[in-house]
């Protein structure tokens, strides 16, 4: 199965959560939007009158007929296939909580920058992107870390289930290198109270495939456009 | 399998998605913490240092040892035991994928009125809030509404799925519940663009059970504690 992932082709975004797995799993899979007019593909798909199951937005991804939307359900999907996820209901289920629980997280690492709307520039919503970038850095991200740090502590192992890898520990890597890119000097405070957390970073990024792909330039680099943006002002000393 | 759930008592907030699939089914279940010292349990089951796989908030469910967290991810388990969700993959995860849009929708509504920080009162974000819902009523609000029309039309028959009624239809159901409750005038303005989202409002509505249900003392009214709140300024003429 050649799978299509359909995402934005100039930022990691949510899509680099589906890449991550593929990547990981050595899959086929072509990233068609970074193809010579693969954009207008994807805002083509989006807008058609003639997919009944339409996704609201990217990423989705074209498994034979089937469109799938929403990146958690993505990984739903994948996890299983790619062999990044148990077979057991109990045991997909929880993954799927954790990764569930990592959209949260991102979705207000995303809110940081843009507190008002998403549609408006960054430099129209400053004001409030400084408040909520300091509860976020003073408040949530302590929660979220606190969190993953616990599950890792009661399942030992290295990786969120114990041993075995699952899409979820791809995607808490995501978040490590999203908020050390958008957020340096609050991670390097925070890093030393959450030693399993940043292993578990640093053990992913060893996985051979990972690690090639990180090197390569299917990855796009972080940049100002994506979810996770570095403005100094929002990351105080 | 009489099943337990545990959320905050006295709002309909998230938990109130999975209340309204258990009513709608006829399901055996308990609102643990609307019971005597239920809150608390609920509180020491977050806190408890004995189980391997918390969940990160409420509401979760406890379905015998299973302990499951994150609203969508408590309905996917729920779907198939309930009957409200088909059998085959391909639907459930397109049942899934609008459950989530419609968790998208619900984390941008409570941010109209809570834009830099949860821990924070609505009078000391009042500002932001009303940058926030003013996009949110002009851009965000007829863009989901636009979009759960559109799958109305291409699956005709007047719920999400055709003829059969999902889980997200109950959902669907709620967020103009809370919607009208929330922004009355901007949902008056806005509703006879949408006639199918309205019409499987009160097709649900009139579902026997969740009839009786939602006249019942079970039914938390409406407050300015959960989610939906009411605050005129932030619907303005």
């Amino acid at each position: 199965m050649r799978y299509e992932l359909h995402y934005w082709p100039d930022i990691q975004g949510r899509g680099e959560f589906i890449r991550l797995a593929l990547e990981d799993a050595g899959a086929d899979y072509v990233d068609v939007a970074r193809r010579p007019r693969g954009a207008a593909t994807l805002e083509r798909l989006l807008r058609s009158r003639s997919v009944a199951r339409a996704p609201f937005a990217a990423p989705f991804l074209r498994a034979g007929k089937q469109v799938i939307g929403q990146t958690a359900n993505i990984l739903l999907f994948l996890g299983p296939r790619l062999r990044l996820a148990p077979k057991r209901e109990t045991d997909r289920l929880w993954v799927h909580q954790l990764q569930l629980t990592i959209a949260d997280w991102l979705g207000e690492a995303h809110d940081t920058h843009h507190p008002v709307a998403g549609s408006l520039h960054y430099e129209q919503q400053k004001h409030e992107a400084k408040r909520r970038a300091a509860n976020f850095i003073g408040e949530r991200l302590p929660k979220f870390l606190d969190y993953f740090e616990t599950v890792l502590r009661r399942n030992p192992g290295g990786y969120l289930l114990g041993k075995r890898v699952c899409y979820a520990d791809l995607s808490l890597f995501q978040m490590v290198e999203g908020l050390r890119y958008a957020f340096p000097r609050a991670m390097a405070r925070l890093e030393r109270g959450y030693p399993r957390v940043m292993a578990l970073h640093d053990r992913a990024a060893l996985r051979p495939r990972l690690a090639t792909y990180l090197a390569s330039s299917r990855r796009i680099p972080f940049n100002q456009q994506g979810i996770f943006r570095r403005y100094p002002e929002l990351d105080p000393v």
